[in-house]
């Protein structure tokens, strides 16, 4: 059983894979209020799950902006887009993701989700 | 824009390389409550979905898997594990797929969906 | 402002439309644990909503089908499919209710509503 | 089984019905995002579903504001309130419907879609 | 059996602890549309539920804060969390309700709730 | 920042007050099939979350019965309401958040958790 320093560092190495320099640190009013809630979340969600061996990154990175687009989760699904442009997921899969939604979701869910994701998925100009 | 007996072929295609001959004819309350259900659903989310390009079916049906987990839809979840694994993917990896569920659905998506998956996935004896 | 007997009395007048003597004693483990509970949802649910004057109690009852359906409620979907039958409201378009619920979310909760119905909406023998 | 074209063009009929001109082509980042997305969605909802002849286009109206609301998808009910109002449904029924969202979704859901709702549905000055 | 009058008194009694004047009157879009619909509500939820005796008012209102965080409603949790600090809970066990979200409905809904949490239970200056 | 050992320590003291000597090892599938994913769940949920200071214990657990409910996840609220009766927490206490429920997630949601809780909480003869 690591220590919770280890949960740390190895969280903060898949958010530095997905977000750069901009990961931990999120300028969110939520990070205002409970300033101790990221690092928890980084421990857990990143330290404990997205490390762990039995399935790539990629995969992971798939599979949850698939959640977040089911549940209508429209901030942290942009956050993830940005991670999944970040790992070399491609604009058109991520578009495709969203689109396949609807069957699974509704179409008002695949609506919310392309809706919240054309700024971050739109061609560089 | 394609004719609708191309959409039925090719979602049929889809269908049979997630669950072969068992495809198309689900034996469901639902199948003899609603006998043209199926059909057309084979046709809009295979034939219109599934079947696009621009995503491999590996990543769809892992993202199929993630979103039913999400949403506890543990009937369809089963019959998506099962085609999961006529794909090619691993028992540990789907195990990791659910298990990331509590991170983004919480705690108890994650273990409804593991506990309607722990049948399909046991290991063979 | 009526009285709350007349939400009582307004109330088991529709329940009694929608499900004849069996009204307002269900006999589910809910009732005997809170045997006030379903007193007030007749008072709330029927007495101050389903009687109101500007929508036709047909009407009422597809919309109740309709979102149970689309919330993944089987247990008060099938009563008010009953409900729905003693209105006069056909098999076929009871049906068609729940088979359009695919589109507005997702396929797995038609396939969940249409199993829940199957029994209820089977034609008589 | 009908062809692709006839899905489309019997989902158009539909959507002529409930928006006129201003069906089929959305003014919404998702459109620009996806732009064949909406295509389908004419094909598949309003061709595979709205169209079948089980249920007439009113009750078909009213049960897809009610799921929008129960579900909290705020934009598409707005779309399908103005598409009710074509097709004859009154303001008072409409917010029938929603006020009724209490008891099956709860208060929260219907004073979101309370909300969502008033600009459509005020009365014309 | 009591009378709605009674329900009405009751219900107010309720909302004045929580919001004092403010209560029974929300300025929003919802109420202009639908004029009866609060008064209703003060009714069913406060003066049929809240008042009940079994069960002291402070925790129906942490229990209320929990659900509408779990449930997403933003704009109904912000409300309630006025009400809760006119009822003496104090903005750190707020936010640990909100923190707490995370296990039972995923990492998202707490910074959605956190996010919508930050003006009301910002620390005055 | 504290070891994970202590996480899991921590977490241990919490679920042993809810849940004596039955806890950490939960006889389901899922515990089989992901054997990792319990001790998991111990350090984040009851290690991270519910040992913090800020909120006394009962309050967590009356929050966590009621998201629970309104959240329709019957297994875990099952769990739970034996956790909030070895806290101290009454039956009729329990049966007000459950109704109450009914205010914020809609009367299906207050039924479906009232019958799961019905054996749980029956009065001991």
């Amino acid at each position: 059983m690591a220590e919770a320093d280890d949960l740390l560092a190895r969280g903060r190495e898949v958010t530095r894979k997905l977000w750069g320099d901009r990961a931990g640190a999120p300028d969110l009013p939520a990070a205002r209020l409970a300033p101790e809630f990221f690092g928890l979340v980084t421990q857990f969600c990143f330290g404990m799950f997205w490390s762990r061996p039995g399935l790539d990154t990629r995969s992971r990175s798939l599979c949850t902006v698939a959640q977040l687009a089911a549940l209508g989760k429209t901030d942290e699904l942009k956050g993830h887009l940005y991670g999944a442009l970040n790992l070399g997921i491609t604009r058109e899969e991520l578009v495709e993701v969203l689109m396949q939604t609807a069957c699974y979701a509704g179409v008002p869910a695949a609506v919310t989700a392309l809706n919240a994701a054309a700024d971050v998925l739109a061609p560089p100009k």
